[in-house]
């Protein structure tokens, strides 16, 4: 996608690499600024990951592995570099697939080629969605109505998106569509980001709350759903923003067709069922607060569980750079990047 | 429940009539600010209930009655003052059943009668819900779970409560029991006026986003859900809560019990099935600004439906004053307290 900041379009939308600095475009203050931020060193790359100026599992798995070519270059400590961005974001895979992906390229030839590496899963990630967008977009016919959750879009990734790839390309290509957008509580991910990006390219949709998909899916108003993951496991369970599963089941009741669209950095082949999944839990006042007002009485405590599994029996298809895959070809066709696995 | 203002003890909690005033307490402000105000015309009643400062089926069915008889007292023009209320809210059928009460009362015989039946209903409430906390309490064991959705507690009645009420009666016998709250967006009645009647009265809580409930259900955290409702129909199917449907479908399919707790005014005798119960639509800013400050993109728009209609097929059993009914027993026990009914 493009935007543009103080006129000047801008063609990549989650971050980008310039004189050995991270350029990153400020997701925690999005829409209502469009804001620029140079980062440059490991403390700054970290918080940058735990507090969400960058998200979305393919855009911190890219961001990550740029990061550690950087640390690498500045000559921080391999293993200390490697543990501090490992450990900022548990749940989505991408980040320890990009990050295995750099060290090894490193360990074997150094520097340089960690540099190269990360520069390779930027451009890889880039062209997976492209693809992504290209081979789901024959989901989405003329007049359809999509409902997605949270934010799989170009800031998720970093340029087309995951979920939002095949929405984006049917819409440039002069179908007629609507998108039906979650909003995505606690950190409010859809009614914030997925929006802004729709208005960017005129795409129609309306905001809802979560609640409210169930309703919208039982009145007959949503043709498909198409969401995106943060880890996908081989017998085809998957990660993802929490309330997904919820949605899953709905979709499955009322016989609604629903997708998983991800490119190959979000598969990890470790990884047998969603039972594995380590399930990121955030602080209280991501709840307890809305715009830094406390809303529950004092006395009272939240559970802020970032993600939910979603097990494959619900998902329709997954939509990969390999085409639309059931739960059988996955693991068959999804092999994943991890170097990890192909040296066992 | 009880709780105090200015060290005064208050032992109704929604609203009581005083000097021929309606005194509120205002829901609009809790928890942050206990705020008692005296409203004293049709335009302040009506308004009352149009922007939530008196908010759940039952407490609105209750008021509207007393404001009916409190305008009628005053000379206004019956026709006008019935049906300004009627149409303030058009979801629960509380506030059309408790109107027509005392219009009956009224018309049979004048003002003097309006005003006893405004009384009656008023205890009635207070009766109904006390009774459905001791029946439904035998469902909460010791160590239960129990989740609830938006606010069916004395707020949205007059003192015990919907669902609350069994919860409240299990924590005063002494069991030890915990409550998921789900916070409800977009007024979020769960986090602000749930939490805050349990933390009134020491019962154990915690908070969550309302896409975390189905996390919560599948992860085995939840022993049983309970809900109110806003208009019950013959065939078994209620309104509630955007959001309520959603959590059913998931409780049905992991095997949750999932009890609706609402007296007799809930009940619409001449409503065949879910289809034919007006859902209320409300204004899109309640989804795209939170706390007044905007949250989507000045070009985004919302979608913003009051309830949703769960099927009865997904309801293990009716919390009522008549016992804890299935789908069978609904309509024979309950016949429900509409004058027109038992005019047909």
């Amino acid at each position: 996608m493009r935007f543009s900041i103080n006129g000047e379009e801008m063609d990549r939308s989650s971050f980008w690499v310039k004189d050995w600095k991270i350029i990153l475009l400020d997701q925690r203050r999005l829409p209502s600024e469009t804001v620029l931020v140079e980062l440059s060193d490991l403390d700054e790359y970290v918080d940058a990951i735990k507090t969400l100026a960058i998200r979305g599992a393919p855009a911190i798995g890219a961001f990550g592995g740029c990061a550690y070519a950087l640390c690498l270059r500045q000559g921080c400590d391999p293993s200390d570099a490697y543990n501090r961005l490992l450990n900022s974001r548990p749940t989505a895979v991408d980040l320890r697939n990009c990050l295995d992906e750099v060290k090894l390229a490193y360990e074997k030839e150094g520097i340089q080629s960690s540099i190269l590496k990360a520069a390779e899963i930027v451009e890889g990630t880039i062209w997976s969605c492209r693809i992504i967008g290209k081979i789901g977009e024959e989901l989405i016919h003329e007049g359809a109505r999509v409902m997605t959750h949270c934010n799989a879009g170009a800031l998720a990734t970093l340029n087309w998106g995951t979920a939002l790839a095949p929405i984006r390309i049917a819409h440039r290509e002069g179908r007629n569509i609507f998108v039906w957008v979650s909003e995505t509580r606690p950190l409010l991910q859809g009614s914030r980001l997925t929006a802004w990006e729709l208005s960017q390219e005129g795409i129609p949709h309306r905001v809802v709350v979560d609640s409210a998909c169930g309703y919208l899916m039982r009145k007959g108003e949503v043709d498909l759903v198409i969401v995106g993951a943060d880890r996908v496991c081989v017998n085809g369970d998957f990660a993802n923003k929490i309330g997904t599963y919820g949605k899953a089941v709905i979709a499955k009741e009322l016989g609604i067709p629903f997708y998983v669209a991800f490119p190959e950095t979000t598969f990890d082949g470790d990884c047998a069922c969603g039972d594995d999944i380590p399930i990121e839990e955030r602080g209280e006042e991501e709840v307890l607060e809305i715009g830094g007002n406390r809303v529950s009485p004092d006395g009272s405590e939240a559970f802020n569980p970032a993600f939910d599994v979603t097990p494959g029996k619900y998902v329709t298809g997954y939509i990969t750079e390999n085409g639309i895959l059931d739960r059988g070809e996955l693991l068959k066709k999804t092999p994943g990047p991890t170097p990890q696995r192909s040296e066992k």
